[in-house]
C-alpha cells in the first residue's frame, strides 16, 4: 500500500516530534456539508448510506476536499455490532437509533452471537478497504467502534435514553448478566476493530459515549474494564508499523488517570475537561485529543480562532496533542466556521513544536 | 419560632460535630409517593400545586411521615423566577417545562424585571412560612433556587434542551448580553433566597443543573461567577444564627476546587464524582452533600445498603457529609427502597462520628 504523505496524526499519537498540531473533527463527514446531504439523498436512508461501501467512501472523503484535515475517519454508525447481532437497528426520524429487539435477560445474552466481521459486517470492512485505497496515502484512515458499555446501553434500552434506568437497573439487579453481555461485546468489538485494521485502518478509536453516566466505581467495573479488554485483544502491529489507538469517554474527565492506564495511545477529551489540567494529570503516558466545545462553532470565525488559540496554549509545548472538537459537530454549523478552526490550528500550532 | 429538635443537617454543613450522618433526598416530595400523587390530583396541574401554599406545604411534609429524613425541602419549581419575570411558564406533558416567551436579544434582557419576592413570588414566601410553622422544629427547612446560569438556559432555549445551542450560541456571539442577563438573574435569585430565609428557610441550596454543559473557562465566567454573586448578596445571619448554603452543579466534579471558593457552606455532588476524591480535593473548606446514583434505588434493598456503606466509608471520619442522592429521585422508585437507603445511613454512619 502507498506510504503516508501526511503522518503527523499518527506521529502525534505516538508522541513523536511533529512540526504542527494535527487536526480532524468528530463527525467531519456529516450533515453540515451540502455534499454529504446530496450523497445521503442519493443513498436513501442513513442506514442505506452506511451499508453501501462506495457511498460510505464518498462521504468519508468529502471533508478532505474542503478542509486541511490530517486524518479521515470511516463513515459508519456506532451501532453496527448490535445490528449484526440480530437486534434490528433502525432510525426513526428525529428520535435517533432504535432496536427492534432488546437484551434484558440471561437468556437474551446467551443467544447473542459474536459477529464475524468478514461476513456479518462485510460492508464495513469493504468500506475501509475502499477508503484506504482512495485516500492514496494522503492522510491516515481512522477506524472505530462504540465501546462495549455504550453498545450495551442501546441494546438494553432499545435506543437512546435520558436516564438509562433500564441498563443501570439491569447492572444493579443482575450484574453477572451485564458482565456476560459486556464480555461478548468486548470480544465482538476487538474482532471488528482488528478486521478494520486488517482492511487498512491506520488508527482506531473506541467511543464510550455513555460511560460518563456512571459512578466512579461503576465506570471502572462496567465500562473501563471492557475497554481494557478490547485493547488487550487488538492487533496493533501491522508489519512492524504501530496502529495507534484512542479511547474517548464523554463525561470521563474525572477518570483520566484510570483511563490513561487502559493501554490506549491517546485519550479523547470532551469539552468540559480542561486540557492543561488533563495533561498535568496523565503526564507522558498518553496523547490527548480534543477539545473545543462543538457549540463554539456557532461563534464568529474570529471568536473561534481565539478559542483554538486558548486550547493550543493550554496543551502547551511538545507533541501529543491532536486537535479536535470535544464531541461531534452539529448538523447546522456553517462550513466556513470549520475552516476557521482548521486554519487556526495550522496557523497557531507550529510555535508549540519548536 | 420553635427551636430545632433535630439540627444535625445544619451542624454538618457548618462542620460541627454530630453523632451520625444526616440524610435527605433531592425531590423527596414527589411522584414516587402515592400520597404526593393524591395531592397532585387534588391540585390539578403541577403548577397549581406549586402555587398553592397549603398544598405545597402538604407535599413538603409527606416524606417526613414515611422516612427519617433530617431536613425538609420547600416544594416548588426551579423556574419560578423566570415565570415571575413574565416569561409564561407552562408544562406540556412528557416534555418538561416550557416558556411562552424567550430571551434572546439585548432588548429582551433590558425588558426583564427583577421580581419582588414579596409580591411577584408571594406564593413561595407564603409556602415557606407555612411549612416552617407546620414543621414545629422537627427538622430544618431548606429553601432553594435555580442558579442564574441554569435559569438562563431555560429562558433562552424556551425550555429544556439536548445541546443547548441557543443559549451557548448567545453566550459565544453576544457575551455582554448574556452577562447582563446573568447579572439580573443573580440579583433576582439573591432577593428570592433572602425572602425565603426571612420567611423561615433555615438553609438554602442553589441548583446549577446545567453548568456541567460548559467548558471549564465558560463555567467559571458564566455560571460560577454568578453563583458567587448570589452568595455575596445572601443574608445568612438571622438573629445570630447562621443559615448554611449549598451549591450544586450537576456535572461539576471537575471544578470542585473552584466551587469550594465560592463561599457556600457545602457543595452538592453528582453521582459520577467520587466522594473520597472530592473530599481530598476540597479539604476542610466546605461540607459535601451526596451522592448515591439515583438509579441505584432500582436495586434490591440489600444492594442499596451496600452502596450506602461504600459512600459513607469513602467520605470517612468526621462531620461534613450530608447523605443524599447525586440527583433527584426518579418517579417510579419503590418507596421501600428509599427506606432501605435512609435506614442504612442511620445504621452505618455513627461509626464515622466517634
Amino acid at each position: 500500500m502507498t506510504s503516508l504523505k501526511n503522518d503527523i496524526f499518527i506521529k502525534t499519537l505516538l508522541k513523536q516530534p511533529v512540526d504542527r498540531t494535527p487536526v480532524w473533527m468528530m463527525r467531519q463527514a456529516g450533515r453540515y456539508l451540502p455534499e454529504y446531504r446530496a450523497t445521503r439523498a442519493k443513498a436513501g436512508s442513513f442506514l442505506d448510506l452506511c451499508t453501501n461501501p462506495e457511498l460510505a467512501c464518498e462521504v468519508t472523503l468529502q471533508p478532505l476536499e474542503r478542509f486541511d484535515f490530517d486524518a479521515a475517519i470511516l463513515f459508519s454508525d456506532i451501532l453496527t455490532i448490535p445490528d449484526a447481532m440480530g437486534l434490528g437497528l433502525y432510525f426513526s426520524e428525529g428520535e435517533g437509533p432504535k432496536f427492534k429487539n432488546t437484551v434484558r435477560t440471561q437468556g437474551d445474552v446467551d443467544k447473542l452471537p459474536i459477529p464475524d466481521p468478514d461476513t456479518d459486517l462485510r460492508y464495513v470492512v469493504d468500506a475501509v478497504s475502499l477508503i484506504r485505497k482512495n485516500l492514496q496515502g494522503r492522510v491516515p484512515l481512522i477506524g472505530f467502534s462504540g465501546s462495549p458499555w455504550t453498545l450495551a446501553t442501546y441494546m438494553v434500552e432499545g435506543g437512546s435514553s435520558k436516564t438509562f434506568q433500564k441498563v443501570k437497573g439491569l447492572m444493579y439487579q443482575q450484574p453477572l448478566v451485564m458482565h456476560k453481555m459486556l464480555d461478548k461485546l468486548a470480544q465482538s468489538v476487538a474482532l471488528y476493530l482488528n478486521a478494520q485494521i486488517e482492511a487498512g485502518a491506520q488508527a482506531v478509536m473506541v467511543f464510550d459515549t455513555w460511560g460518563g453516566l456512571l459512578s466512579t466505581e461503576d465506570y471502572n467495573e462496567f465500562s473501563l474494564n471492557y475497554a481494557k479488554q478490547v485493547r488487550s485483544l487488538l492487533k496493533t502491529n501491522v508489519d512492524g508499523t504501530e496502529v495507534p489507538t484512542i479511547f474517548y469517554t464523554k463525561g470521563g474527565g474525572l477518570w483520566l488517570e484510570d483511563m490513561a492506564d487502559a493501554g490506549y495511545s491517546g485519550l479523547g477529551l470532551d469539552w468540559q475537561t480542561d486540557i492543561a489540567n488533563a495533561r498535568s494529570r496523565v503526564g507522558d503516558k498518553v496523547a490527548l485529543q480534543g477539545n473545543l466545545d462543538p457549540i463554539s462553532l456557532y461563534a464568529t470565525p474570529e471568536k473561534i480562532r481565539e478559542k483554538v488559540k486558548i486550547i493550543l496554549q493550554k496543551y502547551g509545548q511538545g507533541s501529543g496533542h491532536v486537535f479536535n472538537l470535544g464531541h461531534g459537530i452539529l448538523p447546522d454549523v456553517n462550513p466556513e466556521h470549520v475552516k476557521a478552526m482548521v486554519d487556526a490550528v495550522h496557523e497557531f500550532s507550529p510555535q508549540y513544536h519548536l
